[in-house]
């Protein structure tokens, strides 16, 4: 890692003006308390880390009243390493408990907190889930009595979406150590190594770069581009022609990046060198519009538009994203999305093309500023590189 | 990866067995369909392995009617890898849509697929959840009109929880490739090396010695023991008396081991060696009842009885548990979980036990046999590891 490495976590200060934020919101909405059970929105509020949640069987559990500090009710395994956050009030249980899964010191908890007609939100809109049995989720809703579950209007994609600072300079530390493995791909990859251990290798450049660790690694290896961009990796060698293609979500204190590169092993045949500088030009026009008052789907349209004009888009269903905590947030770019970009916004800009029955994906990081946006990731250039 | 690596994947046969199964129960629970959300529950039925659920953006669904095949309703992203597992039938939409996120796709194809009264299951039971927006959730559940949503009646769970000798050869491997790592922990850990630096190097070694991916590392290293098993690393350097441990969930084709080692930062301190020596006692008693026809519970007290007679048992609210494409599953060794132990069933024992105010954890995994277990993790000795 280098010198200008950020401090790790956040202050308090930060993670209770989350809180305060949520609050304000909270009172717009009529919601007497957030109810919050994903791994992102419980770090969000109190900058819980752990790899713990890898483990389904446990369900956590924070809840935000409509003023004071949020109230954790969780396993007891994890009430060591809560009580090193600013939350002071841990309730816990010892999980799992096939009987009653905190369902009970959850329902004592909100109605402790919450009047009895209450309106309890929970994060239920695109991109969501509420990770806890739904059977759960049935008997929450009936010992609640008189209290109702509800929608959270949003108010954690409202939040989230937006990052502070010190969530910026966690993704662009990210973005660094994935710059840093990139660069060294020619060392790993070549004509005969099978794409499979490329794909190991690379996951250890990552690591060795200062990648906490590597929740996410894409891409493929066939001649002219690749079929698709989710498959795992196959022990088929390199050969002369084909298109490598590397996509990390590598994580740094908890944080994101999202981006890929492309290289072709030998010279670039010229219909794939136009494809990929058609990438290029459609990142180029996405980031010279991605400015605050733009929509997202102003993106779509700024890169849909270049696509066009060669064989089109892919099938991916969208030209890029929000990321952070996640690998992939809101908003989307696609036609239907109308969300304003603000400042704090971390996109990607992924274009997909057509070319040949293969496809080739580009993939950059930027940051919406108040003026033009902040590439995380090292702007690449119109020709590709050769390994 | 040596000689006796097995093939990845499974033939269809076997996937389809797996899908008759579950239409025998089905049957018995009389349900007309089941739907599957979460990662695990489709790969068990198609064999669709990609670490793009990583990104939580869109829903997948797959449909198991009473008889034939399941139909795959997914994001159109994954078609083309969904193409080649067995299942012939499938059904895409372009996601993320704001408006229909595959909905009315879902809708359709369980209406086609069931009578008009169809009860169709859902996993809603301990240790899942369903993956995809609760307002979605609700909105399918009005939308199938007569249709109903219902529970699975743990059809998921009943059949997950026994491996087949293919799935144990996976779960095998990544034992295999842990040990390795594991042997070589002394090259990367000593006075002086943070710990955060080991974390990272541990997960290289993993890779190095065959791991696909590293979704979970945890563990921690203190004076006479340590904090919490899942905490993140921090860059404190090792010294003398302290207790190492690392616990890693890695992944080989798309199979967890889940087991962790311990080491101590020169000599052992005589408190800790008891302590270590009542872990070891405690898992050889669990492995010595660990056969079919012994109740999960049964586990638990034999465990629990020898942690007993020292400082009692951690907090951590089970002793062990199931492990296979989740990094823990059921059963639970906890007193109240009468699961009758079966041949297939792959398990971790996980004692913990206090000493000093910190905690000591051990763990190994086994497979029940119709005979005594077989160790897949090198079954450990009762003196600790010196670095």
């Amino acid at each position: 890692m280098s010198d200008t490495t950020p401090p790790r976590g956040f202050p308090d200060a930060e993670l209770q003006g989350r809180v305060a934020k949520a609050q304000h919101l909270m009172g717009q909405r009529e919601l007497d308390a957030l109810l919050v059970t994903c791994e992102t929105d419980v770090r969000y509020f109190t900058g819980y880390l752990t790899r713990f949640w890898e483990s389904p069987t446990r369900p956590w559990f924070l809840v935000v009243p409509a003023s004071g500090a949020p109230v954790a009710v969780i396993p007891s395994i994890g009430a060591a390493l809560m009580a090193q956050t600013w939350v002071r009030d841990i309730r816990t249980w010892s999980s799992p408990d096939l009987e009653d899964d905190g369902i009970t010191l959850l329902r004592d908890t909100l109605a402790e907190l919450t009047p009895e007609t209450a309106k309890i939100g929970l994060p239920d809109g695109p991109e969501t889930h509420v990770r806890m049995p739904w059977a759960d989720v049935k008997r929450l809703t009936h010992d609640l009595g008189t209290r109702s579950l509800t929608g959270d209007g949003n108010i954690l994609r409202d939040l989230r979406r937006i990052k502070s600072p010190l969530e910026v300079d966690k993704i662009r530390t990210a973005c660094a150590v994935a710059a840093r493995a990139f660069q060294r791909v020619p060392e790993i990859a070549g004509e005969g190594v099978p794409l499979d251990r490329i794909f190991r290798q690379f996951q250890m450049l990552c690591l060795q770069e200062g990648a906490d660790w590597v929740p996410y690694l894409a891409g493929g290896a066939e001649p002219g581009g690749y079929g698709d961009v989710i498959s795992p990796a196959r022990p088929v060698p390199l050969q002369q022609g084909d298109i490598l293609m590397l996509d990390t979500g590598l994580v740094w204190d908890g944080y994101f990046c999202d981006y890929d590169r492309n290289w072709s092993v030998g010279p670039v045949a010229p219909p794939v060198a136009d494809a990929y500088k058609t990438l290029i030009d459609a990142t180029d026009a996405a980031a010279e519009i991605a400015r605050p008052g733009r929509r997202a789907a102003d993106l779509f349209h700024a890169m849909n538009d270049i696509l066009s004009k060669g064989a089109g888009a892919t099938d991916a269903g969208r030209l890029g994203h929000g990321l952070g905590m996640s690998l992939t947030e809101w908003p989307s770019f696609i036609p239907a999305d109308d969300t304003l970009l603000a400042p704090g916004m971390v996109l990607t800009l992924e274009p997909g093309i057509a070319v040949n029955g293969k496809i080739l994906v580009h993939e950059e990081d930027i940051l919406i500023t108040e003026g033009a946006p902040e590439f995380l990731s090292p702007r690449a250039t119109a020709e590709m590189q050769v390994i």
